[in-house]
């Protein structure tokens, strides 16, 4: 194991990744040299084993299988797009062999029964080719999730057994041409003919095709179709259908059509494709039935009465997805920054102090500003995504059942999902112009890193209307009576006819007393805290979020009394709204790094973790100090003290930078950069 | 003209690019309504004009050409790396037939003498294929441009005529696998041999071979390359030679060890490589020498007696490239601006009225706020690079010849292109995000823009670098008695011996004498002035300069005095040093655009670009208000005035977004997006 955390030959070529520390005295009054500060060497084993926390031996087995199939990299630049679907395919079939991709499905299926140890297995693979994430994500999150959530006995019978071993490939046919993140407003079809006891599905019109389908444009044999369920003229809804669209052959059936996407930026090993439906009859139990479900003569049934909480409780059992795809993010940054750490640590560049030896990169304060809030946020990201992985982990096997949890539970999936694939898209650009004109090659990894992770930021949800999804739980408070509210549709939200009971009951004035009670120590306490304790930079934290929420409320509320047009108070606010949801994740993730660090034993390590933790609180404040000095929480002189304590705490993390990617475990296979790495 | 600068079908698709205005009151108290403002309409055409300027023709020459190699764009996605190497230097070639890469070369070699012209048309290049951009860069920019400034007659004798036709293919062999941004350290050696009257060249250690080297791996008959010359065992530095490397049939001379670079990020049209050599004899007149020479015997001359000075002198005449980059990031970012706004203007989604009708993505104000201010921004460039490309013609030309303009114009051409570079990288990313999963697939543009572009923000200079360059020109105001000084070098300038006495004799009270001057109605004055006023907005961005340059002169002067280490001086103020040369970039772009609306003739077009203007202005404020803020030139109330501004102005915006989009005039065969544009 340990073993596996070393890039190749590290211990020849990077003698720096420790050097002796260099405090000095400092033109900014620091306080490092003065305070007998002991720089901590770090154990990076330990290290590996309390990041990979609960499911170690799931990690190291994804490790030990991407560093065999270590060759697909150079596959995704040398193939050509039809073989690198085929390899790619076969993989992900190699891969379910091994057990590894049906850990979420129950053990009778030959599952491993255990959805924590598939959400860690999926966010290992994304250390190796994100085309191999992403089928499996398809194949057994989408597809293989759709059919263990949403269907019945029936249905796990007749698939779940062939799709664990890849057997059956199959697709998650819910996104249309014309309807991304606003699912309920999908356009496809399905009406049921009593007389012959089928559906009907149907594309009614050229921007209700599915689109971007993965697995739909050569492999899939079968798809699960959301529709508008229609019964006799009057619709139910969207549900979810089992619909075969290819033959053994692999041929389209009749009244399927199917296109391929073609080319895209990355991820070309997953055959993504356009669906059309020409009155494509399916049998009555071809429903996913766990929910709701029609009876032979055309009755609707459901134990959910609400048609929008039944909607909203059916893609709720989809959240896995979103899970997966932050940690995907989240470790796809762990990469790139193995990468660029190492190479700071061994390219010099430019002469500095007339020792005739030029400077190591990391040795230049901006290269540490560049590279360590970034390293800083991915520890805390890390830990964060643990949280929702665990809590998703409860609720999807039952530990856990009560309905606000679970509404917390998508709040903070949506969240982690929405900052960890930003947080991915940034740190991979900046470690890709940190390693300069190398980082360009394709060889040196960034090339497939950017292009394949770039879409992370708008599927499974956009960003932006994931925000939105959080904010809308926070001004209601995950009110139970609003459970039934469109899930993904906080834009009627806020400004359908609900918004003004919703604001009146459940939010303004108790956000405004929540404000008060957020400084520990009355409202001049956060002017005199250290700015190294925790509870300072959680209050801060808090402080923000409150603010901004009873703020955003505030605004809509006033908009709403107003007699204005919805829709243009609601994109007036929108920018406040989405601000407002940031900062709740921003604290969700800063609380779960100072808790786990908190449990860590003392020693080395939890020093080194505590600098990435001040490190990470104190830049996530800089970076909005602006907000902080507005609303009387900073003075100027301590906002430039925060800043000056970034630059001390990045002298400190400069030694440690080295062994902190390290303790990644990154398979050095899956790193490659010869050129940067020697 | 004009029906180039709309995009296909737009009239019939896209009625919405000017809806009525929908002022209404406002939650947030906005004026717009209470001011009798009157929306403009866009004449687009005239701003098209406007734009080309000087040019126009050009311009046109350069856009029909594009239009009619539209199919590279695809070639691009389906050639393998071989097959569309050959396809851009057939372009290539063809396209120096009808004199639109010869521009800038004299008339006497079958140029065009017009340096302007030639930066025109590189600049209107990048609507296309960026491959074949930097094609055309390497070969007629680098190459073509070392032996016309470093070459003497004889040399222009030799190559000119045949390379303006593409008939000699060529490289520019400078930077090496162990440096890049920093030249005066390169590797490799031209020994003299006086007996044989030859230079030998020779890569004495593996991190000297020349490494990403355009036009190396495949197309290049000669290299002119950069090499350390030894006389007699003593260095004069780096100088240029021109080594032929193949033969007629395209076989690597004897001594030249040639290898591939592989599969890049983007650019595969560009066959970049690596070059080693082993003793390659060249004759005494391969040596570029318009700035020094090498006599018979081995004596040494040039009359440029400084080292330093001399080998600035001619990387200063190599300017040209580093303009064109960053004109070209800014109008790929203009690409990407064009697919994002129509597409924002044709997509509906979420219903947000109750009409029944989902809304258009651009009367969110969240996609405002994060379009808009880059679409102005992207105008401020705009005129901003045309004052650095109209400075290189005067300088190149010989129109202006005093050295103050020279060191002014390369501060602003290192400032204009990190700025521009990262500019393109920002908005194609953002606008990709705003298209959603469609924005991923090939055809709708986004991936080749990125995937291309990536590379601008380091090659040329890394950024980075630049702005260290812009800092070092304003901490010593350009002063000649230091211009000999290392152009690149701004780390061991600053940290060398000579910085005390420059910090001593040109800077620090000065520097904050100036800082008085600012406020044109003294201290006060800016608390009370009109955020439109652009007399405020400049001061604002004046005052930053000002203050952030005398701070980083006094902390660097201080660790100096303290006797600490230079290069741990350097390293700590690195970040304010270069964050005071991009608030110099910014208030250049500022003046640029402030005197280019000034100049207009009144009218809609000139409210419209005043609106671009003070988005711009107000964003790039409000972007580092906590700066303001920390200094006290904002207070909280008027920091927050700007935002609601900038949100009014957006509004403002939104119904001339698609013209203004439009007026950029980028051929729509070029925005190719048939999914987006319908």
């Amino acid at each position: 194991m340990s073993n596996q955390t070393v890039p190749p030959s590290s211990a020849e070529n990077v003698p720096s990744t420790a050097p002796p520390a260099t405090p000095a005295s400092d033109t900014d009054a620091d306080v490092e040299s003065k305070t007998g500060y002991i720089q901590p060497v770090v154990d990076v084993a330990a290290l590996t084993e309390f990041l990979d926390g609960r499911y170690a031996e799931v990690r190291d087995l994804v490790r030990a299988n991407l560093a065999e199939h270590a060759a697909v990299l150079e596959d995704a630049e040398t193939m050509d797009v039809d073989d690198f679907r085929e390899r790619v395919k076969e993989i992900v079939v190699g891969m379910a062999a091994t057990g590894q991709t049906g850990m979420g499905f129950p053990e009778e299926y030959g599952g491993g029964g255990d959805i924590g140890a598939s959400v860690a297995a999926f966010e290992t693979l994304a250390y190796g080719d994100l085309s191999v994430l992403v089928k499996v994500g398809v194949q057994f999150g989408l597809f293989g999730g759709a059919i263990l959530q949403l269907g019945g006995k029936h249905h796990h019978d007749a698939y779940l057994a062939d799709l664990i071993t890849g057997k059956l490939m199959g697709c998650f046919a819910m996104t249309e041409s014309g309807h991304g993140s606003n699912v309920q407003a999908l356009g496809t079809v399905a009406t049921y003919d009593a007389a012959s006891e089928e559906f009907v599905i149907t594309t009614p019109r050229e921007d209700a095709r599915k689109d971007y389908i993965g697995n739909a444009a050569r492999h899939a044999r079968v798809a699960v179709v959301f529709a508008q369920l229609e019964l006799d003229g009057s619709s139910e809804g969207v549900h979810a259908f089992v619909v075969p669209i290819r033959d053994e052959d692999g041929n389209p059936l009749p009244g399927v059509r199917i296109e391929d996407d073609g080319l895209k930026m990355g991820l070309n090993g997953v055959d993504n494709g356009r669906i059309w439906f020409d009155r494509v009859r399916v049998p009555r139990d071809a429903l996913l039935n766990r929910f709701a479900d029609v009876a032979a003569d055309g009755t609707y049934s459901s134990a959910i009465q609400s048609p929008g909480r039944r909607f909203f409780t059916m893609l709720g059992t989809l959240i896995q997805g979103r899970v997966c795809v932050g940690g995907a993010g989240i470790n796809a940054a762990k990469v790139a920054l193995a990468i660029a750490v190492h190479y700071a640590l061994r390219r010099r560049q430019f002469e500095a102090t007339g020792t005739g030896q030029e400077e190591l990169l990391l040795d230049y304060g901006l290269h540490q500003r560049r590279l360590l809030p970034l390293l800083a946020r991915t520890y805390a990201l890390h830990f964060a995504q643990e949280v929702v992985a665990g809590q998703l982990h409860d609720v999807t096997m039952g530990i856990v059942t009560d309905e606000h949890t679970k509404r917390e539970l998508e709040s903070r999936a949506a969240g982690t999902k929405a900052l960890g694939t930003w947080h991915a898209t940034e740190t991979i650009q900046e470690c890709r112009e940190a390693c300069g004109g190398a980082g360009y090659l394709a060889v040196n990894r960034f090339a497939a890193l950017k292009a394949d992770t770039d879409v992370f930021t708008t599927f499974e949800g956009d960003n932006h209307v994931l925000l939105q999804l959080v904010a809308k739980g926070l001004l209601t408070d995950y009110a139970s009576e609003f459970e039934d509210m469109d899930q993904l549709g906080m834009v009627r939200f806020v400004t359908g006819l609900a918004v003004e009971t919703v604001i009146e009951k459940t939010a303004v004035h108790k956000l405004l007393e929540r404000i008060k009670d957020v400084l520990p120590g009355g409202d001049q306490w956060d002017q005199d805290a250290g700015l190294l304790d925790p509870n300072y930079q959680l209050a801060m934290l808090r402080f923000r979020e409150e603010h901004m929420l009873a703020g955003a409320a505030r605004r809509l509320k006033r908009g709403i009394d107003d007699k204005l047009n919805p829709g243009e108070v609601f994109s007036r606010v929108q920018d406040h709204v989405i601000a407002a949801a940031r900062a709740h994740v921003d604290r969700l993730v800063l609380e779960a790094f100072v808790e786990k660090t908190r449990e860590m034993p003392d020693g080395d390590n939890k020093v080194a973790l505590n600098l990435l933790c001040d490190l990470y609180a104190l830049s996530t404040i800089e970076a909005d100090r602006a907000w902080f000095l507005e609303h009387g929480r900073l003075s100027v002189a301590r906002s430039k003290a925060i800043s000056r304590e970034i630059g001390s705490l990045c002298r400190k993390i400069r030694p440690l930078a080295g062994d902190l990617v390290d303790a990644f475990g990154v398979p050095p296979q899956m790193l490659r950069s010869p050129d940067l790495l020697g």
